[in-house]
């Protein structure tokens, strides 16, 4: 059932870096976010793949991980990811790329859960530093970095609480604890 | 295998309106949307279901169609969508919505493709019409409009020609054509 994988398929920073995840399971990855619908199908998101840990340490630096998370400075060495996907727009194609990395995004976290993966969406990324680190073309806007791994934390969902907050905490045990609002709160009409 | 999901999940615009989606239906899928990855989880992406004949006409007057398809002003009577998914940014939570509609619109069309139910994510919304017809509060911003019902039309994926046209045609049997790129063109590093 798609419920029980959309409820497993929660954002992971912590990997077992060891892990190696290979180019061709990226690419089986990508054809899930290339047969996805794409607005007046322009499908103008391009990919860097990375799977190598040389470009992966090229990548990690210019990612920001979580928020919330005051005192964590994000996955420490040998919990790192061991893949990633960076999605680009490819402003030949089209200057606004609307929600089509999001639902390209989308299928690939929930193809990386059936495959026993991870993974995090990253829109806090200091673009300018990867482009140089990457030596990205002008002509593609570097749009959301997906980071990929076996997964080492736990993560559950509890319900947004009387106060009304919804940040991420983590608990004594390391578990990652995320507040969803109800269905209630969410269908206003 | 999702692989199989996101193949047959394809945008479609011609349904069996008689066939009727009830309340509960929708609120599943909007359950998939509510579990998903939101940015900084702030999820101030709420929604407005409509499954009522007589709120469904409120809403189909207001959508644009086929772009690419200059002759085919939308569905007809009895071929339009049996519910509709209004997704609105609550201003009072965000003032941006990044990708977030996008990954909710995503689950919830895999989850209609489940349950033998197809859709299409719609961004040509006429939204100030909508608006006054569905009386949106100001705090809400018209995103998208997930279109939903039993599918009435094939839809089949080519792929992109070497002219590199990706507009989407129907051939002379009404099955609806979508080229799309190929992994070797979207992967570029």
């Amino acid at each position: 059932m798609l419920k029980d994988l959309v409820q497993e398929c929660r954002s992971c920073r912590r990997f077992y870096e060891d892990h190696a995840i290979d180019e061709a399971t990226l690419k089986e990855l990508v054809d899930l976010a290339r047969l996805a619908a794409s607005g007046n199908n322009k499908q103008p998101v391009k990919y860097i793949l990375s799977w190598q840990p040389e470009k992966n340490a090229l990548i990690f630096p210019h990612l920001g991980w979580a928020g919330y998370l005051k005192d964590w400075p994000g996955p420490g060495e040998g919990e790192r990811p061991s893949a990633y996907v960076v999605l680009l727009g490819d402003t030949e194609i089209s200057s606004s790329f609307g929600v089509d990395h999001g639902i390209a995004a989308q299928n690939m976290m929930l193809g990386a859960r059936e495959r026993g993966l991870a993974g995090c969406m990253l829109g806090s990324v200091t673009r300018d530093k990867l482009r140089e680190a990457l030596q990205v073309p002008d002509r593609y806007e570097i749009l959301l970095v997906l980071a990929l791994g076996k997964p080492k934390e736990d993560v559950v969902i509890d319900p947004v609480g009387p106060d009304g907050d919804i940040k991420y905490w983590r608990d004594s045990d390391g578990v990652h604890h995320v507040p969803k609002r109800s269905l209630a709160e969410i269908i206003v009409g």
